[in-house]
């Protein structure tokens, strides 16, 4: 019997053992953004290095300023194995309003939901339960080969809820120990429940912030009207002039660096049978918006945007007032993929936009973050190896799709430790994560242990 | 000696009593906005009545719900005189902040000023000042001749600074008692303190609002951002398209009705001196907005505009939320000149608008009044007669002048009375209407009296 093999035979003759491991971390009520929960979310860092130092690794709480990490280190089967990080996060959200939970958030259970077995509580599915597929596939190697088939160091974080604030601090500081050849990263779902997901990449983001100055006061429109520059007027122009008729940005430079996806991806995101009036009927719209002619996948996932998140300016209270506003402003957004550069589009819109402003009027600019687009190239043989993986393991073969935002930690890891990430995850869309009565399907977190199992034997090859 | 002469003379030597009566009239402090001063807002109402009856008025203080009326009826010197309205308001502003005030606002003065002498007090000029030149010219031919030119009709009103409330009830109740040929208003300026200007036109408005909604809900725009529509850039594009390159309005229609200024009225404002420079140079600007080729004298006075006095949606509160809106809103004002129709104007925006709209979007709006313009022909008799009894009195030739907002009294009286207004007032630019230390000078007092005597005289001819 080949390893693999015997690996997945003891996953699913351990699985009764391994939800009662994953209940006894769900009981902790490690709230990271409520102080009152401060011992708890320690409670459940020592719980995990605990467990991990019961399967061999050598593992600790590291302390930080907020809550600790927990870092783990395991050796590959043979020394030339490959090395992977593997990142998950033991803090889960807050829960209430209480009152919608039909039961005790903190004390899981197995239920039965439409034909299928659930495990409720929170953290089930955000990100304990996700977290534990990985561990417990650990686990499972371990005790059938005495070893595992690649070089694990495993970092959970317990600031993911609460912005985490300790997380970029803590990968300058042990740079050294963290560093592996990649990364992965359980945090994201599934296409379906029996179509397995890759993310393979993320759109980066340049947030400005644009303020418009006219007149040196507010002006009475009757008096002025028709004469004075009005500041909402130039915005107006300004942000109108940003796309053109077929939705494209007009900003020079704008696409430089843009790929276009290759026919086979687009053809596989054709298959999902997620067009425009699925995407868009759920919120309660028809007609695709931006760049005529591409899928809504293609659009949101493989297209760079350019979105005016916020407007403001002259009178915005309850009945009228003709007046002229001394300012306007506007805040900007831009997605980004591919290879645009965040500080060039930066500079792009800025011109475009001063070219815009009249000459007794003036225009100034304030940053709002910036961070390239990730992207794992379609035929990186990590990609393809852990696509082989999960089309073993589940019913559909595994679609490798992409996200809208962005997951700040893949960009850490890719910005300060020269690192891809794998993404790759189990939940589901309708898992109510951050929501009262979050549930992870059975399906996912016994699937999700087979896959990484399979994973880590497909990546050691 | 002529009638007009000796009446003139009177005039002149009764300047000091005239001063005091005023005085009588600005010590008492009301304050319409203000209910403390509800008693001495009905006091001002009795001087004047008592004062008016003193001059042969049948006068009388007429409730409303708010403060009173007060309303005076003098036959002319022969039954086929001209009747007239005169109207003016014996309220006044708030004084606050009380400590930029030189002197007790309420204890006028004679002071002076540089090289003239000035009248201060709250109300000075705004609007017990101008409303007593009217009522002391009519003091000085009844005192000549026994009688005055032409048949008058006194309304003055205690709300003007609080929004008149109770002008249009009572107008509508007293129709009959308050129509005369046309009116008269004192409650506007001069040019300079050297030439008397008589407001021949005043723009109308239409006011709206527009709401553009888009998703049902607000989006994370990572997520949707590419295909979801945003109500921002929608909006931006209504209100982009608004003007073309050369600053005209493109709303189909919206220059019907819209007259070309007589090119003799043009050169008498081109002599004004008040270009582009000057007029907006004290705004921190220096490049006329709005339609090209044209005067902003003539921008501001005879050419109608549209404005957008307020724009809100998304994110508006300090850093940043990447957020597609699920709607936006705008507030949108006309100016209107000559016979622009506000019906037609508002109907043909609303279609401007919603042929801008995607079909998957919507747009609602709200009405936020409606007036058309005022525009009293520059050949009107009344008008050339005024003209000609002003340019008798100052240094200057009178100007006709026109004001790029409304006074909405001259409206009702338009519109409910079906009178035309002469607006001719002595204010000056520099008098700090509705500021601390408010003045009015006493060349405005003394050559208003003087003024309204040769006008009397004038439209009784």
């Amino acid at each position: 019997m080949p390893a693999l093999a015997s690996v997945l035979s003891r996953i699913d003759t351990d699985l009764d053992a391994s939800l009662e491991r994953l209940f006894a971390l769900l009981r902790i009520p490690s709230i990271s953004t409520d102080p009152a929960y401060r011992k708890n979310c320690r409670e459940a860092a020592e719980w995990l290095v605990k467990d991990l130092e019961s399967m061999g690794f050598s593992a600790s709480v590291r302390d930080t300023k907020g809550h600790p990490m927990v870092v783990a280190h395991h050796d590959g089967a043979t020394p030339d194995a490959p090395h992977v990080l593997f990142y998950g996060h033991y803090d889960v959200q807050p829960v209430d309003p209480l009152d919608l939970w039909q039961d005790d958030p903190f004390a899981p259970a197995v239920k039965n939901g439409a034909g299928r077995k659930i495990i409720t509580g929170r953290g089930a599915a955000d990100d304990k339960g996700q977290l534990m597929t990985f561990v417990e596939a650990c686990r499972a190697w371990k005790a059938e080969t005495g070893s595992l088939p690649v070089k694990v160091t495993i970092l959970f974080e317990g600031e993911e809820e609460s912005g985490s604030p300790s997380l970029k601090p803590f990968l300058e500081a042990n740079a050294d120990e963290l560093k592996a050849d990649f990364a992965m990263v359980c945090d994201t779902g599934m296409w379906d429940a029996e179509t397995p997901a890759i993310s393979t990449a993320l759109r980066g983001l340049v947030g400005d912030e644009i303020k418009v100055k006219a007149a040196n006061r507010d002006l009475h429109s009757g008096l002025y009207g028709g004469a004075a520059a009005n500041p909402i007027h130039i915005l107006a122009r300004v942000l109108a002039d940003i796309h053109d008729e077929t939705g494209r940005v007009t900003i020079p430079g704008f696409y430089d660096g843009v790929e276009e996806t290759p026919a086979d991806v687009l053809a596989t995101w054709e298959k999902l049978g997620r067009g425009a009036d699925t995407f868009l009927s759920d919120i309660g719209l028809s007609i695709p918006a931006g760049e005529k002619g591409r899928s809504v996948l293609e659009l949101t996932w493989a297209r760079p945007t350019a979105e005016v998140n916020g407007i403001s300016g002259g009178y915005e209270g309850e009945g009228f007032k003709t007046v002229i506003a001394s300012e306007a402003s506007a805040k900007v957004s831009f997605r980004l993929v591919h290879r645009q550069d965040p500080v060039k589009i930066r500079a792009a819109f800025r011109e475009f936009v001063k070219a815009r402003i009249p000459a007794d009027c003036s225009v100034s600019f304030t940053e709002h973050g910036s961070s390239p687009a990730i992207h794992l190239p379609f035929d990186s043989p990590l990609l393809q190896k852990a696509k082989a993986a999960l089309s073993d393991e589940w019913p559909n073969e595994a679609v490798m799709i992409a996200m809208g935002g962005s997951i700040p930690i893949v960009g850490d890891f890719q910005k300060m430790l020269g690192m891809d990430s794998l993404l790759v995850g189990f939940g589901l869309p309708d898992d109510r994560v951050h929501s009262p009565n979050e549930k992870y399907e059975m399906s996912s977190f016994h699937g999700g242990q087979r896959s990484w199992a399979r994973i880590l034997d497909a990546i050691a090859r």
